[in-house]
Parts: C-alpha cells; sequence; structure tokens
C-alpha cells in the first residue's frame, strides 16, 4: 500500500494511553495523524503544549497540531479513541452515527452485541459483526473495540491452547502504576505496596475473555464455554502487566505441546500482514525467572506476550506466567493492530480524506 | 509465671531474622537473650557493633552480648535457630543432641517425620512427634521448626475454614524483599519490576502446608488429603506477604460462614494464654481494597493473618486475599510462639541453666 | 496539670497532617481531641469513616467523632490547622477573629509580622510577637504557625550552630512523597525517578529560615543576616526528608565543637517542660551511612532531627547531612509542640469550653 | 573511515558496565567486537549463558562469543576495560606492557600524572599525555581512563562556563542503583530510602574534575584551581544520576549568558566526528521541573547531559540541576567516545590484528 494512505485522529489524545498512540504513529506506513482532541482543558495549545507523559519530548511530528474539540463530523474517518469510559459513552456513538470508525480502547462498549471485541491474532472473524452494527444502527460509520490491558494478554495464552479446550482458569494479576492512567494512583498508595483491588478489572478480565474467545455468529458472540477467576492488583511496577495464570482443560496437552501451541501461536489469516503485528505474538521464555516486567515487557517493540514458568499445576492442569505492555499491547498498540485489520479488511475509505 | 525464667540464644542472630528475633526478645515476659552466636565473620565483636538492619540501633538490652561461635554444649537450653539452610544442617543435630531445645525458622528439618512443623493456633497437638523425636534419636535435646513464611499464612487460613473441607487450594504470593534476607535481592533487579520466581517457595508452600493440617498419629503426619498449587513472586515491598488465595471446599461453606470461621479461628487449646499470641490469628478487614502490606502487615505487632475481599470464585468456591508480616509471623515471631509452648507444655527446663 | 485540661480541634482533619495530629494526640496527656473539621466533601460522617491513609486502623478514640463544617465560635478554643494554603486563607482570619487560638500547620500567615513562626527548641521569644497581634489586629484569639517541613530541620541544625555565625547556607533536599499530602504525586511521577522541583519549597526554606533565627523586636522580626541558597526535590520515599547541608561561619567552629554543639543543642527555657518535646531535638549518628529516612525518621517518636556524616566543606566551612520525618517533626508533631508551649506560657484559658 | 575497521576486546566484559558495551558497539561503525574476557566464574562459557541484565536478551552478534581469561596478548590491540578497582590493578598494566590500548572505565589509573582522564568534548588536548606515557612507561601499549560517572556530568557543566571562570562548586548528586554495578545495593537497603553515602564518591568527584577541567603541559596535568564540594547519595532510581550544582565564577555572566553558554557547547575540535558523540553534549530543558532520570537519561542515546533550573544562587552565583545516564555516558558510551577519538588521532594501528 501506498504510504500514509490514511489520515487519522485521536479522542482522548492527552493521557496516558493518547500518548502511547500519538507516539507509535510517529512514521507508520499506513496511518498519518492529522487530528487529536482533548477535553476542554487542552483546548486552544499545541499538542507540544501538552505536558508529556512518556519520557524525552513530544514527538516533533505531532508538536504543531492544535488540541481540538471533540466535534463529530469535522475530524478524520479513522478515529482512535483513548477516552475515558464516560467520555466514550457521550462521544463514540455520536462519532460512529456521523461516519467516523472509532477505534476504541475505552471499555464503555466492549460488551455490546454488534461491538466487536478485536485481537487481529485471536478471532479477526468477530469483525463480521460490523455488518450487524450497520444493519442495526442509525451509523455511517463504525465502532470496534480492543479489550481490557490484562484480558488482551490471558486471551492470547487461552486462544493459543484452543485446541486443548481449556474450561478453568484462574489467573492473578500483578499490574503496573501506568494502567491506572495519569495521575492514576497517588505514589503515598503505592510505593513499597501492592493494592489488591483494582475497580472493575476482575469483571473485565472474566467477561471479556469470554467474548473474545467466543463463536461470531449471526445473533453475535456465544461467548466462550469456561469458568474464569480473576484476581487483580496494582504494584510498584511502571509498565508491564503480569499474571500468573493456573488452566484446565478438557483435552490436557503434554507439556511439551503446550509449549510449542504457545510459541507456534497465530490465528491471524494467511497472507495478512500487519504493519504493528509482531513475528510472534507470544514469545516463550525459558529462564526459569521470566517473563519479569522491566526485562521483557519491551520486546518485539511492546507488541507480544512473553510467557515463561510453564509446569504442571497440582490442581488444575498447567500453570505460567505471563507478562504484556499494558499501554501498548494493552491498548495504544491494540488499537492501531486493529485498525491495521480495519484497513486491509477495507473498511476505510479511499480517496482524500473531506473532514477538513 | 515470673519474669523472664528461661535464658535463651539465638543461633544466626545477625541476619534480618535473628534480628528481628532480638527486637521481639526485648522486655519477653518469659525468655532473656543471654546470648547470640554468628558466623565466624561477626565473631569477637559485641552485638552492638553488628550492622543493625531494621531501622533505629541496636536494641540497648543486647547491644553489650559478646557474639559467640556457635558451640554445642556452650549456650542457653532454649535455642532460637535463624540460620540459613545450610548451616543449620551443620549445627542444629549437634546442638539437638547436646541437649538443647532448638526452635527452628530453617527448612532443614521441617520436614523430617519425627519433627513438628508448628504453628500454636493450628497444630498443638503436633508437639506430641517429639515423644518419637527422643525415642528414635540420640538427643537429650529437641528440635522444632516454623513453617516457611508464606506457609504460614495460608496454612492459618486453611485452618480456619478446616470443617469446610478445603481440598483444592491455588496461591499466587506477592512476596517482600526481607523474605530474601540481608543481602537478598539486589535493587537493580527488585527496583520497579515482579520477579516471578523464588527458588523451592512453591515446593515449601505447596508441601509444607499439608504436613501442618495433616493428622498426628504414631508413625508421624499424615499430610492432608488436598491438592494446593503455589506461583511465588517477589515484589518490591519491604515487609508483609500478601496472598491471593483461591479454595475449593468438598463441604463448601456460605461465604458468611466462611467469614464467620476465619473471624473466630483459634485452635489453641483452652487456657493456654502465650505473650505473642495475638487476640485473634486472623483479622478479617472489610474494605474492598484490603489487606495492603504496607498498611496491615503491622497489625497486631505483626503477628495477625489479615484478610480480605473475600468473594465466590467462578472456578473453586471462593477467593480471597490474605497477608501476614513475613519475618514477624512468617520467622521470627513464628518461632518465639512455639517456643512459648513449648514452655506451657511443660519441655524447658526449670531452674538456673547450667552452661555459663 | 491534670490530664486532658484543654479540649482541642482540627481543621483540616481528613489530610496526611491532619490524621498524623489525630494519631498523635491520642492519649495526649494536657490535650483531649474533641471537635474534627473537614471540608464539605466529608461532612456528616464520622471521622471512622475517612479512609485512613496511615496504616491500621482509625484510631479508636477518634472514630466516633462527627466530622463538622469549619464554623468559627462554634470550636474548642484551641485549633490546630492542617488546611491546605487556600482554605487557611479562607478560615484562620475568622477562627483567630471568633477568639480561637489557631496554631497552624498552613504557610499562609507565616510571613506576616505579628505572626510568631516557632520552633519552642529555637526561637521560644518569638511567642512575644502575640502582643503585638493581640494589639493589631481586631482579634480576640491568635494565630501560631509552624515552619515548613524541610525548614524546621534546617533551622533547629543553624541554631545548634548559631554561636558560630553561619552566614552562608547551601541545602539540597530529598522529599519523601508523604510531604506532598494526599493525593499528592501520581505514582507514574514519582516511581523510581527524582523530581528536582517542588513548588515555592526553596523560596519557603529559604526565607522562613531566616524569619526562624531572626530578632524578635518590637517592630517584628529582622531576619538573620544570612544567605541561604535551597534546592528542593521529590524522591521515591514515604516519610522523612534528607537534607544535605553546608555551612560557612563568620565564627568557624572545629569539627568538634560543632558535632558537639549539635549534639547538646536546645534552647527551651530552663525548667520547661513539654510533653512532646525530644529528650534532644538533634540526634547524631556516627555511622559514616547515617541518616537514612527509613531507619532513622522515627527515631524519637520522630521528633529529632538526625545528623550524620559532619565533615570539612572544601568551598564553605562544613558539611552534613541531616533528616527529619516530614508529617511529624516538619508538621503534625510541630503543631502539637507549639501549642504546648502555648500552654505553659498561659495563652490557652483555664476552665470548662465554652463552645459546644 | 571503513566498516568496523578495528576489532576490539572488553575486559569485565559480564559486569553491569560490560554489558552496556557490548550493548553500545552492536552496529558500531569502526568497532567490531570480537573478544570478552571475564574472571574465572565465567570461563568457558559463551557471552550468551551469561545472565543478561539489561532487558530482553544478550545481543544476538555477541551470543556465540566464548568468554575468555584475561590474558595479555591474546586479545585484540584495543581493549575496553570494565573491571573493578581490584581487577583493574591486577590486569591494566599488563595489558598496556603488551601492546593493548587499554580503554578503561576503572578508577585505578584515573589520577596518574601520565594518563589521560578523558572527555573528548571537554579536554581532548590531554591526549597529548599519551607521549609521555610512552616515553616514561615500558609499555608498548597505552591507558587511557574516562572518569567517575557523577564526575563526567560535573565535568561538562564546568568546562562549558570555562569563560566565566569557575571557581567555587558544590554539587549533592542523587544517584541511581546501577551505579553500584550489580549485586550493587541491596533492595532491602534502598526501596523507598536515600542512602548518604558512597563510598569514595566525594573525593573522585572533587579531584577528577580539576584534573579534567586542569592545564595539560610537560609535567602532566596541573589541576584546575577551583573549590569543588560534593556530597553524594543514593536514591531509587535505576538509571540516571541527577546533580544539584551551585557555581560561584570568578567572571559572573548574566543567566541568559550562562543558558547560552551551555546550549552551544562542545570543545571537540572543529573537523572531528565522532560516531558516539552527541550532537550537542548538553541538553539545556526549559520545564521548570526538569531534567528527571526516568524520563531524560535516555535523550541523544544517553550521551548527553541534561540541564535545568538555571537560576541566581543566593550563596554563590547561579544553580541548576544537571543530570546525565550514569552507565552510559558515565561509563560505556565515554569509554567508547575516548577509543573513538584515539581511532581518529591516529593511536590505532591500521591492517589486520595479530592477536588470534
Amino acid at each position: 500500500m501506498a504510504t500514509q494512505r490514511w489520515e487519522v485522529g485521536i479522542l482522548g489524545a492527552t493521557g496516558m494511553v493518547g500518548q502511547q498512540l500519538v507516539r507509535r504513529l510517529e512514521g507508520h506506513p499506513w496511518f498519518r495523524l492529522a487530528w487529536v482532541a482533548a477535553s476542554e482543558r487542552s483546548e486552544g495549545r499545541t499538542y507540544g503544549e501538552i505536558p508529556w507523559l512518556l519520557g524525552g519530548s513530544v514527538p516533533e511530528f505531532a508538536r504543531d497540531l492544535r488540541v481540538e474539540r471533540p466535534i463529530a463530523g469535522r475530524a478524520p474517518q479513522l478515529l482512535f479513541s483513548a477516552l475515558d469510559a464516560e467520555a466514550a459513552t457521550r462521544y463514540e456513538h455520536a462519532f460512529a452515527a456521523a461516519g467516523h470508525i472509532v477505534v476504541s480502547n475505552a471499555r464503555t462498549h466492549r460488551l455490546e452485541g454488534d461491538v466487536p471485541l478485536l485481537i487481529p491474532e485471536v478471532n479477526p472473524d468477530h469483525l463480521a459483526l460490523l455488518a450487524a452494527q450497520r444493519a442495526g444502527r442509525p451509523w455511517r460509520g463504525a465502532i470496534v473495540t480492543n479489550p481490557n490491558c490484562s484480558t488482551v494478554f490471558l486471551a492470547l495464552v487461552l486462544a493459543a491452547c484452543r485446541r486443548f479446550a481449556p474450561s478453568r482458569v484462574l489467573v492473578t494479576t500483578f499490574q503496573a502504576a501506568s494502567g491506572a492512567g495519569h495521575p492514576g494512583v497517588p505514589s503515598w498508595d503505592l510505593l513499597g505496596n501492592v493494592v489488591p483491588f483494582i475497580d472493575g478489572e476482575e469483571e473485565k478480565i472474566e467477561t471479556e475473555t469470554k467474548k473474545i474467545l467466543g463463536t461470531c455468529g449471526d445473533g453475535g458472540v456465544a461467548p466462550a464455554p469456561m469458568a474464569i477467576s480473576a484476581q487483580a492488583a496494582r504494584v510498584p511496577v511502571l509498565e508491564g502487566h503480569t499474571e500468573a495464570i493456573s488452566m484446565g482443560f478438557d483435552a490436557p496437552p503434554s507439556e511439551a505441546d503446550l509449549v510449542s501451541a504457545l510459541r507456534g501461536f497465530s490465528n491471524l489469516p494467511a497472507g495478512i500482514v500487519l504493519p504493528s503485528a509482531p513475528k510472534a505474538p507470544i514469545i516463550h521464555l525459558p529462564e526459569r525467572d521470566r517473563p519479569q516486567p522491566r526485562l521483557d515487557a519491551n520486546r518485539a517493540d511492546g507488541m507480544a506476550v512473553c510467557v515463561g514458568r510453564v509446569r504442571a499445576c497440582p490442581v488444575l492442569d498447567f500453570k505460567l506466567v505471563a507478562l504484556g505492555h499494558n499501554t501498548i499491547r494493552g491498548a495504544a498498540g491494540a488499537a492501531i493492530l486493529n485498525a491495521e485489520l480495519l484497513a486491509v479488511r477495507g473498511w476505510l475509505s479511499e480517496g482524500a480524506p473531506s473532514w477538513s
């Protein structure tokens, strides 16, 4: 495809995930960032005047963009949404109605029946829901969502094990500070501490995973028939969610088969090449003390899930440790990957954008 | 009983747990610290010259004790052992043979058939093993052990649930830096990180818990018939191990019954009062985001296990979060509590010590 | 004096410093906490329903106090103010006008000419300003302030050196997260980081110190004639501000004389005994790597300043490291100590309180 | 120059700085890593089998190198030394005698009269010392050193100010954990703490800086006539040393002139282009709360010193905050930059290496 064929915008461009979106769109081969929007507080400033949270300085290419008000219809067709749930509730439907393709990281619409909750390497067929969405909604655009950060990593692991029929799954998470956005968790609460509660997180992991692994049919997605139990905790880590997972299977593999299934996994249809897709979505680390967030979260540019310590579980069948970069594979990178799938599947309009 | 009726000593007095023993023996109503021993490196110095790891200064009462070589027979009858496993292998049998009552925190002898692995509120009856120990070993003294730190907290929770017949248990730990002793984990490895591997820890949790909850008979302890699966990780916390636990029961209770069993638990025989025993070994915290190591590890002077977030588990029956102070309830305080039980059960010699 | 002779209240009782005030008033021999006030958000709740930031649970004795609206005249005579600067501007004058003795930790009025900026061991004579305050203000009450946290520690060190005529002082601070209150600094900003800027802090250190060490005369306080330069930074520490100090003297002492002056210092008038005053306000630690916030901030119940590493400075005369507990000696404890001085100096009304 | 014209080796290749050297030699345009040596412990293993400390995995290009014993004469001519001081004492002279050009990060020989203590942008003329070294030592090779990490950053700042004649300098450092190597500081000692002592560090900063800024003559280097006072502390940061600096000048500039001198500084001779040299060795950040180690240490690939908060100092003339990446600009990158200068100055032999 031609270089930077589509102009894109970001709703909620000034938060933690919005900034990761900007950073990852720098030099993107297909998408050109042309529009950023945020709440009133930032209005009228340029993007370069926003406090940049991610180290170094605001990327040069985005520095002069004016931060716009989020007005549907006056923005590129393809929009990434890094809005929080409340703002997403206010804006995303309106933008979809006005013809925008909203690729959202917000939790707001993830569980709606006709909204794809998409991981390209796991359930690319769920994009078929868009037909129902078009049919049933008074929208000229669309909404596609990516899962909650912790969910992405678990879903990738379980998808790789699908042939062994995972039916009972326990996961305990060690989640990084960046997952709470900015300002997020006060340092007084997190320094030298574990906070064993993240509002709504366990429910998201348990519910979203089953939709992602579910079967997409005419009437929407039938959730995968498995029991999932999550315990979520915040730890004093900057980036990278670690997950201690135990899995019971209806067709338990050998340990070697399990490792082999993890290593080789991808469900991306043959012939589809997405710029942000890692060579292998799951990297298996053989060292006995890996993965670790500080050492491994950035592998494959933050887009891989690392797994290690695969071993028998005395209660279920196997246990292992998984790790993913929460604001990349778990948020900004996940959204961009979804948009790339939309692009190759023909959901983005060709031709010059008409919005400006 | 009279004040400080027994003189006591410490093997391995200069490490993290040894120092906690010293701190907790300050002003102890029954035990008077009279002897400290450590490796050659510290020999000849006074205890006040040892680098004190725990904040403030070496307690005044211990400052002038000379650090001795560990020579069996030339020490008080009652000895606390905070030796590492290798040193325990070298010294503990010899001291027991020479007539010492060795109350050990080391892992070395915990799983031997005639060695009590003791938590006074859980299995005080296991003290009966000492008869077999006396009969079968050429010892005039004895060895009693306390469990691994993470094990204590899990075992207390499971003991409280015993009437519901817990049969399948998964536990994921968030363990503090102090659990590795000093120097322990390099700061480079732990700052802003999770290390999902602690050598031997998971095996200890899985095996020791079943012995503690097991049935004590003539031929030793028959392990409790349950399946336990542990995942252990180190997190950047100073003190306090957090555990995310899921439990399946053969006779599942209601949530209210479970909470009630946790709150009211103690298996300490009626009439026995131990100075270091907390009023309630398990404290239930109703807040939705507790327990947290920095806020709760020191409750009940570090001797309680805090539990919170008791709720249904979609895979097993219930899940909850537990927390204990790893170097107190999980080590030094556990050993002192065991010695107190030995005292009230008549295992310590009356009369003036004859060693000095 | 009789037990708990005066009833006291707290303005701003629910923040970090307000909670430290509550904790330190538990069991206070002279003051009985009878009233707590906070912003509208907390109104109508009991103090036990407030999220408790300091570990463990809300102290039992304060649990049932109702959180009141701050209405002047309907509160005890003696009020501790842990208000932020903006709220202090709104409330403190009104309370003083209505007859309350406001012992404030806020920065708002510290530099006003007739307001004592008080450290009992340093400038107890500055209490004389209250006469001018009474004369010049239409108040039946009074306002007394304690310094900024970092200032207290520096001022105590310089006061101890007064006879050597310190004239040039450089200080670099390593300040704890708790100094920013709660929520304060986001964990994303502080984990594994140094933030070399704290708004207004350097100016406070430079200006307040000179007032505290200044000469109290008829027309107010003439600032001490010295040059002070501060660089303030936030570090990932929970409690305890560390200060690297270099001092040039007009009458330079020997190192031994300097240490001796630090060790023996107190300017508290003979015969005055304040319950919260540490035996020695400055503790000298001879170890080469002390003081350290985690190990030393709690010495003398958090009320001492620890100094160490006293040595020659190649540019000025001497350098040293000082440390104080920022929310105790630097805030809540400082205020209570000031109130104790007011009590022994007869500024608190005898007899039953008339407010309720 | 041709690609990778010189083969190079590393003494002490398995420690923190050794690994940074390996990482930064990957793809180096002039140097090809051909040899790694370490202590006996690692002997016989390949470099890929060494525990890799820096995140991700051992770079592919170095994976199959065998870890050699450090035997002089059986290694490339150009050797980087990341040995600790004791090992450097044992090995560096022998390697220089045998004909190797030892570019050392160790402190051992830095202060010897005929050994250049080199920062290419500051004192490239000090390379002239090598003539004296060749004349006075029975060596066919040479030793060139780079400064202590904290020294590099201070020396760059002072060199930029040279025309204003800095004569009195105070610096307080906030040093990262990686500066202590691995295992370095135990996490128990550093988590949530400040350790205000680093053995020998203050002396190094005070002494080395004066040699670097000194005048190179026939008889060696005459130290710069200035007074420097350092206070060094370790903080819970991974990478990046922060320095709070105050400077007094004999010819004080305006603030604008000072900033301008910092921004534009480089003393690298015109026409000399070194691959590892940053475009500007000093980056001035105008934000009021920068530089910060986590956000700024990696600017210019870790090779720049960032400065900010330039402002008047009430005691000396100006104060500012500086920051550098301690294991890159302060160690591995500094050594490579020195070797690049040696290369362009003709100190490295042409032709095929003769060592293997």
